[in-house]
């Protein structure tokens, strides 16, 4: 359907075979054609870079002037705000803190979709509310132009080393020319289905995590004080039915593994705050879908507690060191 | 400490060296003398069957006659009581369902420790309190005896197939003596420390599965309404941090995965009554030792609520139907 | 400020003074001029009764045109939509299910803004996210028009009897406006603030009765099993530090109290749907303000679990026989 | 039954009305003649020192002899251990920390009940698992006396104005002479049932009580942020229908009441740690009785995060500051 509106792209006729070849034609050929870039903080910046590592021109910019200036440097140009660049490229990725910023980069007075072309294919690799990404990619139609979802897994690091995973969501037909740019940034770019669940699957993931590593803290705390050593209990967990990735990847207790944030006192890694902010958007979506979620609302609350006690920036794996006995108690 | 007190067993000497070689002697080369075997019930009878398979004539009781029938008609004998175990074999292991029973077949005045020989070994497989474990073991080791808590993981299949998992607490002096025997049940057998640290090692594990467990089911609950298919949720799951048992093992959500309880209407499988069990184990282990186990808490609280609501029978798995929404609602 | 913006309404002049002088004089004179009501469901029909009661001619609409003609038989003026009302009337009632109907009968293409007129007096008695009523406060200020936040409490017999509690959020110097004819629907008419503060207040009020309904029903059944007689816990807790409005005046205990939900099968009183809706409310409020709520949190995922199983249309205190064990178990 | 056991102190006859007559008659004759009282730290001291302002001879031991002091002074006999106490006095009172002592002080190589007559009335004041109660009344019923549990609530305070609240569980027909005594300690004692109850009755209000302040601090925290003056939202909380004990008698938000711990910074009023230890005992009590407590899970674990993070010593409303967000951040 996404692909007919942009039949003015297609050379070939109005069948829909004719009509996806055509535009998957077009954009393939056209696949060194600038592609824009709205918000360049510490994940987008990495993956612009690695967009104009493979080649392609890049247009971009940021509500800091300053962020753009690596970019810049290495090729991309620079332009005012996100209508400038859906003046110029049919193709834009935007990485943003959160929904307002989305709606405000999309729908604002100098937002994308106040000059965007038909045919345009729009990228959010923001973490979001997925009802905001339904609106949006609901604004984008009927401007003629394809909205999709498609929120990272993977920290800076990961952004870096393109080595990042995409949850995309959107319309399948579209799924082939989202996937040529984001295979630049990721090594996995996964079809999730509609728009919207590219998010829902990234926070669904998230919340799952949180409530392990929560989990994991609370039964290695426990195992320690009554008399277990902890690499001893990491290791009979992880052979056993309790596995799991913040048990035997990530493992929150200093000591057990070398190489994670907990034998780094916490630093590093992802956030305590920037977890409870996608814990929120989880609570968000399970509230407005009527879902129970209790482990996840408790891990929410807990994530919450730990940001109000000095936490908020500390890897999330120190939910280990908040339920610990303090020193000298 | 222990094998010294069981001195009368060994030939050589009182060295401590000459002692424990010994009596691992004694034992090698005893290897086929009786084993005891107090409790006979769903999970203990395979096991006790399996000790025949291996050759070990065993001695056995159990509060209910008719759950003897079977073993005796294999080659066991039968005896009144676990007094009278004690008084004929001077390797027991007890299968038994909780704490005061443990206490009743050791303590009680037809318990093991009534006729318990020095230097006998004494492994309990139930699943119980630590402290429970400690005391029966000092009050053991007063009478010259050791005792061991080996608790399992896994359920009637692998008691029936020789696949258990023993978790094992007590003198490390005494593991290969404990393993000789356990490893004719079980496919691993793994020392945990101390005697209780068996317990510990069990109950965490469960801790962290029904954590994972409920967590998974919210999780899938809430991607399915978010609009995301079941399987590829799953599989996203599994490929990212939110992998667990749970999830990639276990899966709670009818028709993700073939031979699982969830695609046999969650019959079968690990009873909701016994999650709830051991959770409140691990909730009096964490409130004695105060340790703040806030998730474990829930946990335990959800299948507690899930008992009063007519899913005690069912696999814990049931947690995803539990919070599910009604049909017709 | 407000008042200045209704200006053209005042004779006297542009100190302030005079304006509020001349406002409310205005008004006071005008008192049995006509009044708009918006939504006429359980509540909103009993209120404008009370209206009419009190001699105001109302100007009414409803989504639903059948729900307008109880009170177009007793002399209501019924109108095709919330425009039409506020063509009709500068002061206006609305009482509406949620956030997305109040964002509709404000600002949709029949709404009231679009033919509010400058000095009216808009007042929302739903229940909804303060956010939107600050949004839509924004919005009427625009067009000179003042907007107030007054959810209720007390359920349908309350609004018929006149005996509703009003939190009323908006500029002060309104309230006094807004209490004339609140007044003739409730007994107490309580100002809280700044605008979205009537609804803060409500939600807050919702979330700490749910804490304490759950509280109540958990630790009467805690009693009793512990072999308490019911009557005599609940005399103990309300003369002690355990006491609260759930306990000394809404027992969810059958037989503790007379007059009260839990005496009726749970029927009638304030559903449970309800309460989950609020708590929903309170949980996004939290979220929002990043402010932690662990208990207000559970509780509204018991309330959303209740939901799941059947208990969607009882009286909230109905979480007493959901916690109970099942008969038979 | 109690009574009939006692029948060596009777005078009368056999038949059960004359024994009770006796029994009540010759302890009302008796009254000024000794009273046992076993631990004299911050409670027992101020009600042993009350019982000897009634005129009541005290014979008192505890295991610090410094904690003794005070009361020798005023004219109490110090004796070497619990064992003493029973061999000069039939009627003890009992005021310990926790389960342990009371099994020790009763059933220990110097306990109560190595000496204890025929006939004597046994009170503990200990707050602990009524299972530990029931077991100290069966231990003594065998010997031929009455123990009743019966904890109070009330502070230090209300020890040494005599104002405490007396919950006693015991035999109906020893509720009087119990009443006797302590009616010189307290200025409520009330009958609960069964021996037991009283501890479950005081173990059920502090469970209330801490859900309670729980959730009025997190709606207090909420409603601040949401732009609410706190004074105001607790007059609005206690005219509706969120009025609990801590939002009306106990605010935990520094400035909305005088003479409170939150006015005083937390100081002072019940510690965060002798609240964790209650709520320990109501989840024990929950398991035991496999009874579904959601929320008073959840404020254990609260309870019991904070003492992990410095709170253990202050007033139990401090958790309004635990969850309030740090200044700075």
């Amino acid at each position: 359907m996404a692909a007919v509106l942009r039949g003015s792209l297609c050379l070939v006729g109005r069948c829909r075979k004719h009509v996806d070849f055509a535009c998957v034609f077009t954009r393939s050929m056209a696949s060194k054609t600038q592609v824009g870039f709205v918000g360049l903080g510490n994940m987008g910046n990495p993956m612009a870079k690695n967009l104009l590592k493979h080649g392609y021109p890049v247009i971009a910019t940021d509500v800091f002037p300053e962020s753009c200036k690596e970019v810049q440097e290495l090729g991309a140009q620079i332009v005012d705000n996100p209508a400038e660049v859906a003046d110029k490229a049919d193709r834009i990725i935007t990485m943003l803190p959160s929904s307002p910023n989305v709606i405000d980069v999309y729908t604002g007075p100098n937002g994308i979709l106040k000059k965007v072309k038909k045919g345009s294919l729009l990228i959010d690799s923001s973490t979001i509310d997925p009802s905001v990404s339904k609106e949006m990619a609901a604004a984008a139609l009927k401007l003629g132009a394809v909205f999709m979802d498609a929120p990272v897994s993977g920290g800076v690091g990961a952004a870096s080393s393109g080595k990042l995973t995409f949850m995309v969501g959107g319309v399948e037909e579209e799924f082939t020319a989202a996937k040529e740019l984001l295979s630049c940034m990721g090594a996995n770019v996964v079809y999730c289905g509609q728009v919207g669940t590219g998010q829902a699957a990234k926070i669904c993931n998230n919340m799952l995590l949180a409530i392990g590593m929560i989990g994991t803290s609370e039964t290695m705390n426990l195992g320690i004080r009554l008399g277990l050593d902890p690499k001893l209990l990491a290791k009979i967990l992880n052979m056993s039915s309790g596995r799991c990735w913040s048990s035997d990847t990530y493992n929150p207790v200093p000591g057990v593994m070398e190489g994670v944030p907990s034998g780094n006192n916490y630093q590093g890694g992802f956030g305590t705050q920037l977890m409870a902010k996608d814990l929120g958007l989880a609570q968000n979506t399970a509230t407005n879908t009527r879902t129970p979620v209790p482990l996840g609302s408790l891990a929410h609350q807990i994530y919450r507690m730990m940001c109000a006690r000095g936490y908020a920036n500390k890897d999330f794996s120190s939910v280990f060191q908040f339920l610990r006995e303090e020193e000298g108690q």
